[in-house]
């Protein structure tokens, strides 16, 4: 099968970091955010918003949260939302009660709206040439990204893309091969991390190319690592933020 | 500027409920789930796993939950997972604790990495000349579901996805203007439900010209109506199925 564009931009895709010193255009920009906007959203309820930062200050409060150098450093800045508020008003406005607004079943689906709206947004720039990283880290500090971003109730910042002229070339990074997460009918159960021998190898091998004075673990030892053990983090207060924004009111 | 294919497609993106009785080539199908699988993953952690539906009898107890008469017919159907069983069990099988896999925030990000990945799928399928679809409703009956895919504990049903060749040729339906849902800096609280009177007449000429015998409401009317009012919903089943499924537990 002869692969288009769009397929090879996406077998090809890589995390960008490092943008060169310059921003969006307006059209540029006009035309992400209008992919954005025709994304598929869950019972046409429309539930995300999205943020542009341009602010230096919000930009480098932003930083500080998620502790990386590159966050709002070159490229444009954009922080995805959980927008509830905005249904809940016309709700209000028009005398009506809060309905399901506060369920969780409704919060999951504005959080698969504004994550949809994510990706899309990331393929739409890698079409134009440019390059993008997803940030959960935004939510490294949730109360303090609420504060700084200055966020009304019924909203929640759920990843931020920043996205600009790549000022780097990384190499492809080797996934978990299909026999591993694409199944037909049933999910198997009998996995044996003795099946990611290989693949381990693979891992470990693109990180020894990639920099060889710094030894980062094949993927079995870094899900056995720092990132799923057990540690205090301000992450874990995404559910006391969640709740103090008046979602998921009804998960106890 | 000059819109390239991909931006083309996202911008003319419309969901397609109906197929033709075709489904999808080996290679289009191995296609589709290379790009899934080459989707950001939130830490490397590669948290979902995708199930393509073949089986007839599943099928149709899918489509039975859905309630949606096109689920599990024509074309291809897919249901992406939350997948925190194959880390749990690389660590388990390690001889290491259970670690973070059952804390909401490695959930989101699990449910990141899911949607992600539906959404990036979905770019490829439309990019290739099919439709899709992306389904909400699999977990209109979140218990029955878990019971229909036979999921270990760990794993989480998130969104259908089903593509085909396309059998009918809908409008673009018209979404909220930039003005409403992308703002610079700062998200503006003194929305104002007037300010949606001209988009609620798009919408409503939207669906007299889609279907003039069967009155669908404006946007405003929507979000006012039943799919956002109080009522008796196995959704809400969602918030048990996770605890069941060992997520979420700290989410009190």
């Amino acid at each position: 099968m002869k692969l288009n564009e769009t397929l090879k931009k996406q077998l090809d895709h890589r995390t960008i970091r490092a943008f060169k010193d310059q921003s969006l255009s307006q059209e540029e920009l006009t035309t992400l955010l209008d992919v954005a906007r025709h994304t598929s959203t869950s019972m046409f309820m429309q539930g995300f918003s999205v943020l542009h930062i341009t602010d230096m200050d919000k930009r480098a409060a932003i930083r500080s949260i998620s502790t990386q150098p590159y966050v709002g450093a070159n490229g444009d800045l954009f922080i995805f939302l959980v927008d509830l508020y905005r249904n809940y008003q016309i709700r209000k406005q028009s005398g009506n009660d809060d309905g399901r607004v506060h369920t969780t079943d409704i919060f999951l689906q504005a959080y698969e709206d504004t994550v949809l709206a994510v990706q899309n947004t990331l393929n739409a720039a890698e079409s134009m040439g440019l390059g993008g990283v997803i940030l959960g880290s935004i939510n490294d500090d949730p109360e303090k990204l609420i504060e700084v971003l200055g966020l009304p109730k019924l909203t929640y910042p759920v990843l931020g893309l920043q996205v600009g002229i790549p000022d780097q070339a990384p190499q492809l990074k080797p996934r978990l091969p299909l026999e591993f997460m694409a199944f037909e009918n049933k999910y198997p159960k009998d996995f044996k991390i003795e099946s990611l021998h290989d693949y381990d190898e693979i891992v470990q091998t693109y990180y020894d190319l990639r920099d060889a004075n710094r030894r980062i673990d094949s993927f079995t030892k870094q899900v056995n690592g720092a990132k799923l053990n057990q540690h205090e983090t301000k992450r874990d207060l995404q559910v006391k933020v969640l709740k103090n924004q008046g979602l998921c009111l009804d998960f106890k």
